[in-house]
């Protein structure tokens, strides 16, 4: 098959607000091949990753991700490897281009299991999906109260996993941080699962985080996710030597697999947040899976979006059976949601199921999709450079 | 100072090649604050770089750079480092935000220097800037003879440093690298430094890598530049044990001091090559030196583009006299050249000085500038966000 057409859709919400939520806009890629049609979702900044697409050439190795990608051959697991290295060598020195590309390969091996009646997760080795135990992710309250009322909404609504961050964690006093994680362990219940996300508050400051590690121990917190900024590895494995009960999580930002090598190697992370909309997709992800379960860490998806992001997200680590916890876009809002009429919901269990459908097997919505597009125009020398395609 | 108003310059030669050449396009920053206006430089991919500053906002913590910059007060050097803090922290998730913010963050330092009528690197706390010997970047020929010709060439135009990457190295036979090394030893001379940048060519491939040290030896090169993917730094720490002579060099591609620390920590590079336009400007960029210089890694500029972004690349080593080598956009297009009046040429001791002049010491040229603007327009929902701006 040849790579005829990769077209962006950028939705948005009406009106974005200035909240740590994730799921108000989105960035939905299709590639088609030889008539099949693949999805896939970039995170995040739509705007920037369709530039990074149509953008002139600045040199040899600045080139825009389309010139990497129109046109090529797209058989084989294989051929999507190849490609992520020409986007690498060819657009080394385009930041973006990784976050572009990502929801471009989410796409092409969506296409390809299609073109092979196989899930991804088949193309990527795995024999079966085993279910994963989801978790509802939540900013925490601004008063323990609201912490509480929260975590037990999550655990009434059937989550026995709930993660709580930012907010005001890390802002205060360590009194209130000790009171909003007794609220979140109330509210979860003393059997549930509780995570804690830092937001990197604490930048590099290793003794102002493990000043909350009593706290964390005291409510049996499972992971302790970016304590510090993406990059800080000596301060994650400062903290990690000071933690040998709450471990810590990271790896969202990674934008190529190095980057989440060096999270297990050097900032001896115990948990690995992989973000397939923006690691280069799912190849890179799934190689970061193997990494990680060869060195005892455990590999989780980390997905804030949509359930087009959700399926894709799951593959790279759908047949580790040992690596339960998924993050799960908990309340997303309805452009998430509405862009797909394929739906992960939490089954009998509580468990999430990865589809055994050809590709990612997600069924997306035109219609759902038409209500949220955002019309945008890039030019230069008065030529277009992109136009929002109609849907 | 309040900023007032921060202004993009896509400029670009009438045709970008398909050739490692860094300095066929450029985006210069102009920041206005009270009246003074500063100048930066982001590199590379200009339009990508301008639509991560007007680009709507995604979520808290994916905000365009213009949200955190404009309006913002710039009176002292703790108050670039806040805004340093504010967009690594506001910007989280938007990958190309680093490079958008380079260059203004050099535009800041340059208006605070006029302000305070002192070079930059006085703010930065360097007492007086040591000359740096310059080297002359160069593709390597197609043929042993062209390689030969063009570091006899860069020798005879007075300069005793050459580096020579990229083309043919690493992808023929052991031989052909080495009949281009001696070629490049003889074009140079016996007392020259000469410089080997193998472009990344080899990946993660140690032992490919490794088959070329006894050449280098052979011509006492000085460096052996990004023989892997940047943030492959177990190859890169693997190579340096199988090299005691030849040291590693690398960091161009660094998008913040923290990647630029690991590769000295677990890298293991020699030499540290940060670019100014894309670690987050001149800040990060003396820290990275400053960690360089604790550790016994010699601090070298990246700088393929222009005489403003050379300005701006030797502020943070300025100080450090044993830092001696910089790199010297030797042969830049015209774009590159035009766009400043000031420009850092060799002097009789082949040796380059950074302008003792106030800010950055740089002045810019209007009308070099016009010459080469390329016209922008970008649009969402009907409305501007951005229009290239007048000269």
């Amino acid at each position: 098959m040849s790579i005829e057409a990769v077209d962006f859709f950028y939705l948005s919400m009406p009106k974005v607000e200035d909240i740590g939520d994730g799921s108000q806009d989105a960035l939905v890629v299709r590639v088609t091949a030889d008539g099949v049609e693949g999805w896939g979702e970039c995170e995040a900044s739509p705007l920037v990753s369709i530039a990074a697409f149509v953008t002139p050439m600045s040199h040899g190795a600045c080139k825009p991700v389309r010139d990497v990608v129109l046109g090529k051959t797209i058989d084989s697991p294989a051929d999507i490897a190849a490609m992520s290295a020409a986007v690498e060598m060819e657009c080394m020195d385009l930041l973006q281009a990784a976050h572009t590309f990502s929801g471009i390969e989410m796409a092409l091996w969506d296409v390809l299991g299609k073109k092979r009646h196989a899930p991804v997760y088949e193309l990527l080795g795995y024999k079966r999906a085993y279910p994963k135990l989801p978790y509802a992710s939540q900013l925490f309250g601004d008063t323990p109260a609201e912490t509480l009322a929260g975590c037990r909404k999550a655990r009434e609504s059937g989550y026995r996993a709930v993660k709580c961050g930012w907010g005001p964690f890390g802002k205060g006093t360590l009194k209130d941080d000790r009171d909003h994680l007794h609220a979140a362990h109330e509210g979860i219940g003393a059997d549930g699962t509780l995570l804690i996300d830092a937001g990197q508050i604490f930048r590099e400051d290793v003794e102002a985080a493990a000043q909350r590690i009593a706290f964390l121990e005291e409510v049996n917190t499972v992971w302790f996710e970016e304590p510090f900024l993406g990059g800080a590895y000596a301060a994650y494995a400062g903290l990690a030597a000071k933690s040998p009960k709450v471990r810590l999580a990271g790896g969202e930002a990674a934008h190529n697999f190095h980057m989440a090598q060096q999270l297990v190697d050097y900032g001896k992370v115990g948990f690995l947040q992989i973000d397939c909309g923006r690691i280069g997709g799912i190849g890179p992800a799934k190689r970061a899976a193997d990494y990680a379960a060869a060195h005892g860490v455990t590999y989780v998806n980390h997905t804030f979006t949509s359930h087009l992001a959700l399926c894709a997200s799951l593959q790279p680590f759908a047949g580790l059976e040992g690596h339960r916890i998924c993050e799960y876009p908990f309340a997303p809002k309805s452009v998430a949601w509405d862009m797909s009429e394929t739906h992960l919901t939490p089954d009998a269990n509580g468990e999430v199921n990865v589809p055994a459908a050809p590709g990612l097997g997600v069924t997306m919505s035109a219609a759902g999709m038409k209500r949220y597009l955002v019309d945008v125009e890039i030019s230069t020398k008065g030529r277009t450079l992109y136009r929002s395609p109609t849907l």
